[in-house]
């Protein structure tokens, strides 16, 4: 059983539900819509992603026969365990592309299908989808607030769990980082790696220099140097004293890195210490902690650091580790539906929305509207899966990472700040009047 | 190549520290060990957990033939790519076991073997120690407010991908919570698995009534009813009006679900009404963005709620989403080893943890000692592992939920609280005199 691939992966109450829509052949067109209700205080915007993901799944999704039976011993009914063995997902999926700057209330993807089928994904469709989009809306202010730095993904060790820590890799690339320390998302995805050495391998050998020596023999192309491990300058100098012989030997040293302290500071007597040398064609690269905020400080400061590898914050999400986001039925054998729990009503219906842009190609608004409703604007919803099939070839990483840098490039000014305080008013997400008419009358109807 | 068990799910830098270590032919013993550095400020305690993923991944880890030749292409050595191939964990494992209360500094797992096998498994165990260890912390705040509750996992939808979602089950189940809603993590581990209903089953169907009675006959036996979509009190009322026609067909309504709303509030309104109606044996089930403070005041309040269900919160431990965790080395070639990086420095050697109790059998005081003194008070750190076997069957996980079970009944009265400033003074975790004398002979050799 692949944990990546098995249905069984989902809350039982999907299982429960479609015994209930077995047992009564509720069998109509459903429509189910996957948004964030609200952004995270510290965000301006989102950047969707995951979709590769989630079409991926969709496409192969299969009970194995093993699984049925397992669950025929939990007490599922026979009717139920027949439908799940003949189970393929046939439905349609609209979705806006990975890397599109979205916003609260806007459906990111659409499922149509059969309601049983619909109903099914909605748990692994959640879970992979919030994570992406989770990673590369926080990775994106990474990306803004250090503009033209080299950012890398150290984040495997404490993202949660395995996949975390690959797509957490996939989804900060997308978002305009440049590489990752993850080695299977470098197999899987074709991201660049890069990575060095770590505090071990130092304290390993007698001396700093001759571990410093015996990385660049055994790694010539990769030679960047850990030099915090006892005294950051110091370890600076000895390096310095080692480069003639590494010279020698045909090694370029490609940077140090810099992983506690104050790092703007260290940056600074760092680069004098390697320019007075004449190695000024050593990058100097900073870990250890980092956030945003720091890199804001560290670039507007101008610490002399031209990368920056990010781990904890960027893998966790730390300061909002998750998206207030649903899955929610929309529409059912052709009727719109409405929730209308307290503090979590809905806008029914099947769903689009337009986006306008200002002279300067800037994003200036969006519309959602209902589906077949002509407006001004792009509509950033469109079809990828018709009756289970895609309608393209999965997408290459690095287009959806083009994508997501001219969204970036299209945000407002104010919208692209770290400091939620700095935006004067939220981006406008508007509703059309024919979707408010029909929230209107689904109202009276409930009421 | 299975997400969970491979080796490239790895930091790039365990590759070219192996590059190195290999290319020296350093292969002395290692001693690394695992530990917390410092607590969230929302914790007192930790409470450890994922050693059963860390020793079966140890166990079974070795590197595909693909997997070497996509190293190949990578630029590696011919000589590391022939030590890959053959490459299996042959080393010692020492680790207190799942379920044992354990605090910053003390090492939770140590990991002895020749460097370059106690360093490549670096990544993944502390991916693997890390989350469920905090996600274990994060559900024994729940267990400890809400004595008595029935507490279910309802997370894997918001969790970091499929094996947050699956492991944070596990770490919750260990904790004391009751159930979970993931399906795979029933089958997995055995957790009982509990589940109703979504929103989308109700607005599916014309009327609430209907949606219920249909639900009840599809799973007459787990007739929980989710009653927030249009108005909580009315669809009760419907549910009431609706029993007579749910036992004439043999089905006893076991609860009903609140999702929204003031939940104290709803659930004295909804108890009222089931039991003037003669149900008083229908529960109550809580859910809808719990947090174990908001458990902790429907407790206080006596809100007349049976069990909650706790989703992102948990499964994110949103308050705290990581540890400030590391796995160092403590020792090479038999020389204690230690790192001095400002604010990171470690203490040094092969180390035990000696933990006392008081008469009551409440723990009193942890000391953190070398390895081979002798002290009052139970070794923390047992014998696991040797030469890459386990010593003992893995663990049923019924017993280190035991365990975990026992360790929070001894915690003292001032760990139990959840809010940090009710904590009196921090739990003392004391130094041995050898262990510091160790640090300071060290601290003067690399002055």
């Amino acid at each position: 059983m692949n944990l990546e691939s098995t249905l069984l992966l989902t809350d039982l109450y999907e299982l429960t539900m479609l015994q209930g829509y077995v047992h009564e052949g509720m069998n109509e067109r459903a429509v189910f819509e996957f948004f964030v209700r609200r952004l995270p205080k510290s965000r301006n915007f989102l950047l969707a992603a995951g979709l590769e993901q989630v079409l991926a799944f969709l496409e192969s999704a299969r009970f194995e026969p093993e699984e049925v039976d397992w669950l025929a011993g939990q007490g599922f009914h026979p009717e139920l365990l027949e439908w799940l063995r003949d189970f393929r997902f046939r439905g349609d999926v609209h979705a806006m592309p990975e890397g599109t700057v979205c916003f609260p209330e806007e459906p990111i993807l659409r499922v149509t299908a059969p309601i049983p089928e619909a109903q099914i994904f909605e748990s692994r469709i959640m879970n992979l989808l919030h994570f992406q989009t989770m990673i590369a809306s926080k990775a994106a202010r990474s990306v803004l607030a250090a503009p033209g730095k080299e950012l890398v993904d150290f984040g495997l060790r404490r993202a949660h769990g395995a996949e975390a820590g690959l797509y957490a890799a996939r989804a900060a690339f997308l978002a305009g980082f440049s590489a990752t320390a993850t080695v299977l998302a470098g197999r899987r995805f074709g991201i660049p790696l890069s990575g060095t050495m770590a505090h071990s391998f130092i304290q390993a050998h007698d001396s700093e220099e001759e571990a410093f020596l015996r990385f660049a023999e055994a790694n010539p192309e990769r030679a960047v140097f850990l030099v915090d491990t006892y005294d950051t300058e110091e370890a600076v100098r000895k390096l310095v004293a080692l480069a003639p012989r590494l010279r020698e030997r045909g090694i370029r040293p490609l940077a140090v890195r810099l992983d506690s302290g104050d790092l703007g500071s260290h940056a600074r007597h760092v680069r004098r210490i390697l320019d007075q040398a004449g190695l000024t064609d050593i990058a100097i690269f900073a870990s250890g902690n980092l956030t945003e905020e720091r890199l804001q400080e560290l670039v507007w400061t101008e610490a002399p650091i031209n990368g920056f590898g990010i781990g904890t914050s960027l893998d966790t999400s730390s300061d909002a580790p998750y998206l207030d986001c649903v899955y929610k039925l929309e529409e059912y054998a052709g009727k719109p539906r409405r929730k209308r729990s307290e503090g979590k009503a809905t806008w029914p219906g099947c769903k689009q929305v337009f986006r306008q842009c200002d002279r300067e190609g800037k994003i200036a608004s969006d519309l959602v509207a209902l589906e077949g409703e002509e407006h001004p604007g792009d509509p950033l919803l469109l079809p990828v899966m018709r009756e289970g099939k895609r309608l393209a070839a999965p997408e290459p990483l690095r287009s959806s990472r083009e994508r997501a840098a001219r969204s970036l490039a299209s945000l407002p000014e104010d919208l692209r700040g770290l400091v939620p305080g700095a935006v004067s008013a939220p981006y406008p997400v508007r509703f059309s009047t024919k979707l408010d008419a029909l929230r209107r009358t689904l109202e009276r109807a409930l009421a």
